[in-house]
């Protein structure tokens, strides 16, 4: 048995469960997992606000540890290597096309937690545990540069970000937004930098943005001025926006130049409307991405560990789960906790 | 005195009427209009539809005909050469960052017709009319293989087309639907079966399906069967929406592959409300394109001159004009109407 923090219901708090992983398969890793970052999906999650929770559920996709045992044909890793593994454990292989690049946006991506597998008796399980079965192909390497509890979120926020930046073509001579300066927005900031874009924090106030210009934000406006539109209409290449509650998506787009894409990263829970003359005059896009696939994935961790980037962290133990949730809804976290999975060990069971 | 056709207000049906040119300076070239096409922005204009009319105002702007005078410091154009106009005239050269391949999607840009110019007293009057003076770099030449007549759509139907089909990459490999097949449509299923895509085209009914076969369609089906939204889930690269009329815009969102693009090329009068849950797992985006550069029009003639491709016309005299607008609103039309000028001759004072 593998211990575990789990929800037993939509209303029920997260609390010690124990699970079971599977035997190693001859192209299994498994991972003793040393910490796990909280993403707000987990919350939205363990809820059941969506709709699609399976109970009992332990969430956690932002997942960092040392391999403890391979199986006979894995190639890439082995045992005492430090690896992550984020938000999918397997993918399609029989699609009509084959695409690496792609596999994340396939029908048959299965998430790290919460997804059923056929023949198994229990849905996935993520990472509020102390360890993990992956299969190698959904392993990544965790650069020596980087401490694997500040790396944790990027399995599931860095990649978030880094791949839309990528897919956009961030990089010199770019003008990219970030909206809202949270889990996901910090870490877009650091990378936009790191690219070489020009960089635009757009948050409701003022409050972080010392921390933005220390991250390499070269621009900070307040969207709960309406000075900030008029003044920022026309700018952007790309906005990208981390914030899942209701926007209003005109005057975003508003702020597009010709060709700019404004990106949904997160799901608004009202459908978005959107005024076509903001679109056709000038080729903008509204458009949408999540994860990144696996190759991606580790093409942005080396990518942090040139550059050295990091979520900006707070450490819990997992016995203050419960708090921290509370504290994601309020915004109130700088920027992304990580769950230290020794503590699990007193805790459970 | 130039003899035009006019409309002096929003309700008043066009008629007779005499404008004046500008007197050609030395970058300037003066057309002898043979044909005009006939746009549904015409009928949207003529009667204000869109709050931004000016009286009196002469619509066209898919204008074919030939050089009659130019001046000095024209370079590319002699007396006698095979031309065309299309939606714009000017456009802005002080810009930031002059672009000459999104000139259009400047603010500077002046379109054909209805749009003020500094110290005129008049608007800019399109090609309902006998001739035009235009400054060399908006004049563009028609290929010896078209016909003027049939040429005339192409001018801004076949733009409207064509410049999306290339930004978006049409070609081998790449599924691409058009929505409506009228006079944009048409046309755009010509274009993109010459690019090698494959085409579907999506129509209301079945009833133009023999005539998209012959034009290059690939496949056709009716977005009255609901039917075609199931088995056509997830299919298209690339989706062109021709009809400004309102659509269930998630409908169509829903039959774009990973990444693919649903472009609109009218203006819908509703705001558009779209299901971010069909954006963000697929990657898929909205967006709107009009129009196409100076450089990409010649292009586009250029390539239809190779592959032989021009508007299905039905050519109409100058007084059948009020007619024309009737049908074309009940959609009355294959595939769209081309005024011969030489009508004007005896029916304009």
């Amino acid at each position: 048995m593998v211990k575990a923090y789990a929800a037993l219901s939509a209303t029920s708090p997260l609390a010690p469960f124990a699970i079971e992983r599977r035997a190693p398969a001859t192209e299994d890793v498994v991972i003793a997992i040393h910490h796990c970052g909280v993403c707000h999906t987990d919350i939205h999650l363990t809820r059941n606000d969506w709709g699609t929770s399976i109970y009992p559920m332990v969430p956690g996709h932002e997942i960092t540890g040392v391999v403890t045992e391979v199986g006979a044909r894995v190639t890439r890793f082995r045992v005492g290597d430090r690896v992550g593994v984020g938000c999918y454990v397997d993918s399609c292989t029989t699609g009509e096309v084959r695409d690496p690049d792609r596999e994340h946006y396939q029908p048959g991506v299965v998430m790290t937690y919460n997804a059923r597998v056929e023949g198994a008796d229990h849905p996935t399980h993520g990472g509020y545990s102390e360890s993990i079965v992956v299969k190698e192909g959904y392993v990544v390497s965790i650069p020596d540069a980087l401490p694997l509890d500040a790396a944790a979120p990027l399995l599931c926020a860095g990649i978030t970000l880094y791949s839309p930046l990528r897919h956009w073509k961030a990089g010199p001579g770019k003008r990219v937004a970030i909206v809202g300066m949270g889990g996901l927005g910090h870490v877009g900031v650091k990378l936009a930098h790191a690219m070489g874009a020009h960089v635009t924090v757009l948050s409701q106030t003022l409050a972080k943005r010392e921390d933005a210009q220390r991250m390499g934000a070269d621009a900070y406006h307040a969207t709960r001025d309406p000075e900030t539109f008029e003044r920022l209409a026309g700018r952007f290449d790309l906005v990208l926006n981390t914030v899942s509650g209701d926007l209003d998506w005109n005057a975003y787009l508003n702020l597009l130049a010709t060709d700019g894409a404004l990106v949904l990263l997160g799901m608004p829970e009202q459908p978005v409307t959107v005024n076509p003359f903001l679109l056709v005059p000038h080729r903008r896009s509204l458009s949408g991405s999540w994860m990144g696939s696996m190759r991606e994935t580790q093409e942005m961790l080396d990518f942090c560990g040139k550059h050295g980037i990091t979520a900006e962290i707070e450490a819990i133990a997992i016995e203050r789960i419960g708090e921290a949730y509370e504290r994601i809804v309020k915004s109130d976290v700088r920027y992304r906790f990580v769950i230290d999975m020794a503590t699990l060990a007193d805790g459970a069971r």
